[in-house]
């Protein structure tokens, strides 16, 4: 199976812009799943909620998810990226997993980090990984990665592959991204952005180094902190099946689940 | 608070010897706390749990705590490290924490590694932090790295400093431990051990680099691959209590437990 991600600088409140650069970084792509960052096209540092609530769309309706169709079926791959999502009046930093036929799988970003918290709502739907081609894949977005809680879920559901669009402003992730694929035996695909955005005082820069690491924590692939790129790899989902870190150690038997209760009695 | 490591190069079923050899590596050494190795009195690699047993010693008696107690007393200092335990006939892969005043502090290893399991009973103490001139301490031992449930434990009970006596044949702990240290907001000692040992075709080669790092996961101290060497480094344990990782996060307050249930669950 054959995936990758796109790496670029999307600019705020340019939504048409930002698709048509998509479209050109995916010519010519070949893939079975291909990953965006985070708020890929319309960009991250909404003044306010008001604001963002006019650049969101409605679950599976609207100009960012039909472009995300129309080019999962003309690359005949799965595309997922983040966008802000608006569903019942509420506005979720959402992930979105979108296949050739046009079905769909959605993540609301259960830690939602610094300013977003003024805006979105926190995520409500379970870690949960579906399955596309054969493979079992599992999303999360951005900041859900300090937290190794969330990796933990999906990879004891089975998740072979991380999905993880991302606007990283500190490039721990892409380092720490190493002990979560051997910690849990999985791919992950980590997307990050490029360049910077403002809004009055606040300048965030972000920085790029979109990854991707195998079971064993090789980095299979690599984007330097500014450029704009596709990177795709080929991989067997199956070996992240194999939780064996010895034959005698199995990161998933050998847990010692009577050992971790406070971390649900505690909050 | 001084803390520090001490790595060298323990020989198998040598104990005076290598009680000798801490002797000296402690001499003029200045700390509140020292780390040693896994099973640093006795080497590691046991041919069977009744070799194993004829090394192991009983809780709080026999000569490698009793070398313990003198050196916290002599260097006024907490004397952490590995040791066989035996207690109502069961051998357990135990680390103490021996006080100036010959107060301790016992961890029996949760998670056995490898050949372990031949030998040893696994860990039935509850991961618990214990406190040492106003700073909250908490053990774990070598493998129990791979599973981020133990210091996330350890984390949510306020432990400031993880004490992390190891002997590791791999590279990944050294590097993970980045990972801990940032999700947790903690400080954390890795004392690993470097040389090797064999026993028939099995040849284990110990990777060195013990490591301190602090909350924000900068490194404070490393060693290399094959010196025998202490190294003491000024912390100030307090600043593991701040959990914000911005004005808005805070990596124990932002935990949502109602998503983590499946890591009780699920076995």
């Amino acid at each position: 199976m054959k995936v990758g991600f796109a790496q670029f600088n999307p600019k705020f409140d340019a939504i048409e812009e930002n698709l048509s650069r998509v479209e050109k970084l995916l010519e010519n792509v070949s893939s079975d799943v291909i990953v965006l960052p985070e708020m890929f096209a319309t960009g991250y540092l909404f003044p306010d909620a008001d604001y963002a609530r006019k650049l969101a769309e409605p679950t599976g309706d609207g100009q960012i998810f039909y472009a995300m169709v129309r080019w999962a079926k003309k690359y005949d791959c799965l595309i997922v990226g983040g966008f802000p999502e608006i569903h019942n009046q509420k506005l979720y930093n959402s992930s979105i997993a979108v296949q050739p036929d046009g079905k769909w799988h959605l993540y609301r970003k259960i830690h939602l980090f610094d300013r977003e918290k003024l805006i979105f709502q926190p995520g409500n739907i379970d870690y949960e990984p579906f399955e596309f081609r054969g493979a079992k894949l599992g999303m999360l977005i951005c900041f859900d990665w300090i937290f190794p809680e969330s990796y933990r879920v999906l990879m004891l559901k089975g998740t072979q592959i991380i999905l993880h669009p991302s606007n990283l402003v500190l490039p721990y992730c892409q380092k720490a991204s190493f002990a979560r694929a051997v910690e849990n035996r999985m791919f992950i695909i980590l997307t990050n952005r490029t360049g910077s955005e403002k809004l009055d005082e606040i300048t965030l820069q972000f920085t790029g180094g979109s990854i991707i690491y195998s079971p064993r924590g090789e980095i299979l692939a690599k984007a330097s902190e500014n450029e704009e790129t596709v990177k795709v790899v080929d991989i067997n989902p199956a070996e992240a099946d194999d939780k064996n870190v010895t034959p005698r150690n199995n990161v998933m038997t050998d847990r010692r689940p009577e050992y971790y209760r406070y971390l649900i009695e505690k909050k």
